[in-house]
């Protein structure tokens, strides 16, 4: 069973300001919710349709019916567990090795693939501007299959950063280097831009590497990529040597 | 105005056996909708909010309000404008220069976006097998961003068409040769898996040789890519030379 007030809650969570208000977020689905358990995260309470989570203590464990994990979930299909989380408090920025950074990424899938991506790739640490879509969206938690624990994510005024640093910054344009022929060092930032804007003017003059994917075949009609590929391209291409 | 019946038809699209039963599918957006209109692609009718669209001749094309243009929308946020097109006609597979060939891809806006990366990337010719989400869904139109017009996409026994060819066959998996450090060739087919299985066993047998994008980083904990952010790391390597 879960209780009237414990639907009020979790829904809630779905929008950034109770999720503030509450200092709680939650994951869905066995893979990820048992990655987030495993990690530093702080489980609040876990419902679960299933009789596994076997090292979750019964306190916080609670098995329900499928219909009542309908009433908490976010999904239009909810996957068998849906854990309450703390949101843990903003660690330091590293600011060695490559950092990525995010200017106005908005669609929230695109966020938690690209904080997957830095996953893989060893990316520990990446910058959102404030713009950003919320790293603790069910969507984005849901889309980084379990790397939301194991990457940094801080919210930065992220023109004023670009100011500051003495790092090099690259970021990718319709004009700019070759990617393929650049050389490409182990530390600086990697700026990606908006979805359907691209790099924002402020941020771009903060460039110091402008970047191009060049396209391939005759006849090179596509405009652009998605972010989230764009991304993996220019992450490969910084990490392979 | 949108009759009744015009409401009744294009929502009726959303569902495959319905596109299948009339011929048609639609796409939504400026953007989306002018590059399939420029296309080969064979306008049935088109409703508008917005003024422009001047080339369209006015016996296919009617003005509508935000209202009616909700009704007919498959989006939660309609975009300005929805036309519905003829289905074409498959045309041949092409067999020279690279294929990529998609094993059981279920997320519409995987496929779309696969696309619009092999529009990019200059890859002329997709393959599905039978289990790929149908390539004029909605979402699926929306998420290729008009590269839909540019890339030949058949649905084949992938199994059946992989037993039969003389082309290389190449596939992504956690074993295999470092893809940075093989010698990819121009010609053959590269075979991407399902987003939860990846290969599945029938066409793993058919590969002949097998790649793995490396892990970087000290931790190495994020277990797979997403199916589209993998792709885009594959066809840059076989593309950059």
């Amino acid at each position: 069973m879960v209780s009237k007030n414990q639907i009020k809650l979790i829904t809630s969570l779905q929008q950034k300001k109770y999720r503030i208000a509450h200092q709680l977020f939650f994951a869905e689905g066995v893979k990820g919710v048992q990655e987030l358990i495993d990690s530093n995260f702080e489980l609040v309470h876990l419902y679960t349709t299933l009789n596994d989570f076997e090292n979750v203590s019964p306190a916080i464990r609670t098995m329900v019916q499928d219909q009542d994990l309908k009433k908490i979930s976010a999904l239009a299909t909810p996957n068998s567990c849906l854990a309450v989380f703390k949101m843990p408090i903003e660690k330091e920025i590293k600011t060695s090795g490559l950092i990525l950074a995010l200017d106005a990424i908005r669609d929230p899938g695109n966020l938690g693939t690209i904080l997957r991506l830095c996953d893989w790739f060893g990316i520990q640490q990446v910058l959102c501007s404030k713009e950003t879509v919320d790293l603790y969206n069910p969507k984005v938690v849901q889309a980084t299959m379990g790397s939301i624990s194991r990457v940094n994510v801080n919210y930065v005024d992220l023109n004023l950063f670009l100011s500051q640093t003495q790092l090099p910054v690259y970021g990718t344009f319709m004009n700019g280097e070759n990617i393929y022929q650049s050389s490409l060092p182990s530390q600086g930032i990697i700026v990606m831009g908006n979805e359907a804007n691209g790099i924002s003017q402020e941020i771009e003059s903060k460039i110091t590497s402008r970047l191009t994917i060049p396209k391939f075949g005759a006849v090179q009609k596509a405009e652009s990529l998605n972010v989230a590929t764009a991304t993996a391209i220019v992450l490969s291409e910084f990490c392979r040597g």
